[in-house]
C-alpha cells in the first residue's frame, strides 16, 4: 500500500502545476501536498486493479477524487464554517493563504479535478469520460458531499428538519460515505465492470464510509491532536450530531465492528491485500 | 431577445429544483432568480442558433453558464472577497442565507452545472459533452475566471506581479470575458461548427468582454446604485486597478468605443438582430 500511495503523491504534484497567477496554485498544491492516507485514490485504483483495469487508465481519476476530498477539507476548515486552525497536522489552508485565496483554491479544485479527467484519461472512451463526470458532479455537489455538509452544520446549530437518527445517517452517507462510493464507482466505470459488480461495490464503499465516520467520531472522543493532526473533542464542545452522542461510545464500537464485519464478507472473494490492510488497520485503531 | 430571456428564466426554475436539504437549494435559487440580462446563455444560444443549431440542444449548456456566472457572483460578494451587500439590487446571497451556506451554495452550483449538462444534453453526442465539460473545466477554474479574480484581489493590495497594465489585461480577459468566451465557444460546439468559426465567435467575444469589463468600469464611476443594483464608486474608494484608474475616462470611453466596432465588423456576416441589439445597447449606455 505505501507503494501505491507514493505513486498517488508522485502524479499529485506532477499533475497540479504551479503557474502565474502562483498564490492560487500554491494555495491548491498547499494543501494537496500535505501528507495523506490516500484512501479515496487508493481504493478506487484497487479497484479498478482487481477488475482487470490497468493503473494508468485510472490514475488521473484517482487523482482527482483527492483534489476533490482536499477541496472539501479547504472550505470545511473557513472560519464561516468550521473554523479549525489545523488539518494534516499544519495550519489549514486560510491559516496561510488568507480566506480569499482559500475560498477560491477551493473553488479552483472543484474545476480542476474534472479537467484533470477529462485531459489525461486518454485511454478512457468518451462515454466511460461522460460516466465518470456524471458520478463526479452527482456526488461532489448538492446531491451528495455538500448536502451532507449542510445539514452537518445545521445539526449543530440544533436544526433539524429529520429526527436526529435519520438525521445523522443523512450526514455520515453524504458527507463520509458519498466520496469513498465514487472511489469504487469510478474505479468499476474505468474497467467497464458490469451492473452487480458496480452494486457489490458500491455496497462495500457505502458500509466502509459509515464505518470510517464511526471511526472518527470515536478518534474525536478518545484520541489527541498529535495523532490525528486536526483538533479534537471539539464535537462535544459544539454539541454536534455524532454516532458517539446519539447512541454512546459502547454502541458507536459494536456498529462500527458489525459493518468493517459485512465489509470483509462482501470484499473476500475479490482476495485484495491492499483492502484487507485498509479494514485491518481501521478496525485495529478502534477496537485494538 | 425578452422571449429568449424568459425562455431562459423559465429553464432556470425547471432545472433548479427544490428538495432536502432546502437551505442549499433555496440559496442556489435565490440568486440564481434575481433578474438578470443573462448575457451569457443569450449568446451562448445565439451563437449556436446562427450556426443552424436548435434551441433544444443548447439550453442546458447555456443555463449552466448561468450558474457559472451566478456562482462567482455569490463568492465574490463574501466578506472576505468583496464583501458585497447587494447584488442585482437585492441583498447578496451571504446577507440572506449566512457566509457557510453562501460558500457551499458557490460550490453546489460549481458542480451542479457540468451536471446539468450532463443529464439534460440528450441530443449531443458523448464527444461533443466532453468537449463542453473541459472548455467549462478550464475556463471556469484557475485557468481562467479565478485567476482573474486572485488577480484582481491582489491588484487591490497593491501586490502586481506584472506591470498596472498587464495586469490589468489578465484581469480583463480572464474574470470577465472569460465567461463570453467560453458561452460562444459551447454554442460552436453544440452546432459542430469548425475551426475557423470557432476561432472567430472566440474572437468576438474577447473583444466583447473586454468592451463589457470597461463599461463596467465606466459604470462604477458614473452611475447610481439605482442603476446598477449593486454598490458604485467603489472602485475607485478601494483604489481598484481598472481601465478607468489607470488611463483615464476619455481614453476609456474611446478604447471602448474601438472594441465595440470591432464587434460589429466580426459579427456583421452573421445578420444577427440580437447581437446587434446587445452591442447597441452597451453602447448607448457609454456614448449616448
Amino acid at each position: 500500500m505505501k507503494e501505491l500511495i507514493n505513486i498517488i503523491d508522485k502524479k499529485l504534484d506532477e499533475y497540479m502545476p504551479v503557474c502565474y497567477p502562483e498564490d492560487i496554485f500554491k494555495a491548491m498544491k498547499y494543501t494537496l501536498s500535505l501528507p495523506g492516507k490516500r484512501l479515496r485514490p487508493v481504493m478506487c485504483i484497487e479497484t479498478a486493479r482487481l477488475l482487470g483495469c490497468n493503473i494508468d487508465k485510472v490514475l488521473p481519476s484517482a487523482c482527482a477524487l483527492e483534489m476533490l476530498h482536499v477541496q472539501s477539507l479547504i472550505h470545511d476548515d473557513l472560519p464561516c464554517m468550521d473554523n479549525d486552525d489545523f488539518r494534516r497536522g499544519k495550519p489549514s489552508n486560510h491559516k496561510v493563504f488568507g480566506e480569499a485565496n482559500a475560498v477560491l483554491a477551493g473553488d479552483a479544485l472543484l474545476t480542476f479535478a474534472p479537467q484533470l479527467i477529462i485531459e489525461k484519461s486518454k485511454e478512457l472512451s468518451a462515454e466511460q469520460i461522460v460516466r465518470i463526470l456524471h458520478e463526479y458532479t452527482k456526488f461532489a455537489g448538492a446531491y451528495g458531499l455538500i448536502a451532507g455538509q449542510v445539514v452537518d452544520i445545521e445539526s449543530e446549530g440544533g436544526k433539524l428538519v429529520k429526527s436526529p437518527e435519520e438525521t445523522l445517517d443523512f450526514i455520515h452517507l453524504n458527507k463520509t460515505a458519498v466520496l469513498f462510493r465514487l472511489a469504487v464507482r469510478i474505479g468499476v466505470i474505468c474497467a467497464d465492470g458490469d451492473e452487480k459488480i458496480f452494486n457489490e461495490f458500491d455496497d462495500f464503499a457505502t458500509k466502509f464510509g459509515l464505518a470510517f465516520q464511526i471511526y472518527d467520531d470515536i478518534m474525536d472522543e478518545i484520541s489527541t491532536f498529535e495523532e490525528l493532526g486536526k483538533s479534537v473533542g471539539k464535537d462535544e464542545k459544539s454539541g454536534k450530531l455524532t454516532y458517539v452522542s446519539l447512541y454512546g461510545l459502547s454502541e458507536a464500537k459494536n456498529k462500527f465492528a458489525r459493518l468493517i464485519q459485512e465489509c470483509y464478507d462482501i470484499i473476500e472473494k475479490y482476495n485484495s491485500d491492499i483492502f484487507r490492510e485498509i479494514l485491518k488497520k481501521l478496525k485495529n485503531r478502534i477496537l485494538g
